[in-house]
């Protein structure tokens, strides 16, 4: 039996990082897996998952402006149905996973890394799910 | 034996996104993988892998839009040797593969989403390779 | 006994692409793996990993060229704190890593691609982590 590795995150604004670091780790505890690669993956279309500085939280908000200047909200062909088409850009563009390497059990982030949620369309639940594959040999 | 699990895209534009989600699903199938991971995988340097809405066709082309507008055609040093650096760079940025979880036989896509080969210098034939590694416990 | 499978490169600009093919390649040798999956990882918050054209050097110089155009220097907040928020920003847009399928114990990358480390706050000493995991039958 492949253990149960999904959790949910509830969104509070339109747009935000939410850091994930401390539920990916409860999620790679239970996959009873030492040594190989831990996939972080977020099943919807206006959201993404990054890896960044966690010590200082205005580094999010940077993201997140640098982002609305590269993908400038209105104009777009789909918003003429759904009104969120920067959001699918951004995500895009971010991906919807991330993969971090596991050595005896643990995440090998960086010192300044941290695993983040990014809600471009919020507020939303949102689920992520955790994959654990084992290192070969 | 490992199978063979990888397939061609013949595009047809200078710039689109093709849906291939029903290629990787019948790659998938023949991995014999039920639970893990899977990644596809681009072997081109003008090509990307993007995973997004499916819905409405016409965000694809607004992804392509923003790509054009953030990465300007013309005025690259690699233009003079081959003419594509703006094909080279959204490569590079969107990146060549995408990560998706398996369980019970099945890709964990979101309802919105679809898995995309983007073409960024085309048409061409574009070879793509699907890769399956199982869950550890 | 997993082999340990890290690198260090030094970089000696404030922004460039170093080519780590070579060295990728020598940690996949040590690991054993015939088919299976090669994640590239790089634990820092200001580098990233792309895949991108090997033949032409002068297109590492587009991509830092086209990235500074997207994320401008100076003006961001966290630059109050640490002076290197762009750096951040691009390294959270291209990615901490990059997965290559292998096939007969050879990295599948295309002809004209090769792998990166992208160093966004240079010079520094980078740790590289290679991680390789076996396809599922």
């Amino acid at each position: 039996m492949v253990p149960e590795m999904e959790f949910i995150i509830s969104t509070t604004k339109k747009q935000e990082l939410v850091d994930i670091t401390h539920q990916v780790e409860g999620s790679l505890a239970k996959s009873g897996v030492n040594d190989g690669l831990c996939n972080v993956y977020v099943p919807h279309a206006t959201a993404a998952i990054a890896i960044n500085e966690n010590a200082d939280p205005e580094i999010t908000l940077d993201i997140i402006d640098a982002l609305d200047k590269m993908v400038k909200e209105g104009g777009w062909r789909h918003d003429r149905i759904d009104n969120n088409a920067a959001s699918h850009i951004k995500a895009a563009i971010v991906g919807p996973s991330a993969n971090i390497p596991v050595k005896e059990g643990r995440l090998q982030l960086g010192r300044w890394q941290d695993i983040f949620l990014c809600e471009f369309d919020g507020p939303r639940e949102r689920k992520v799910i955790v994959t654990v594959t084992k290192q070969g040999r």
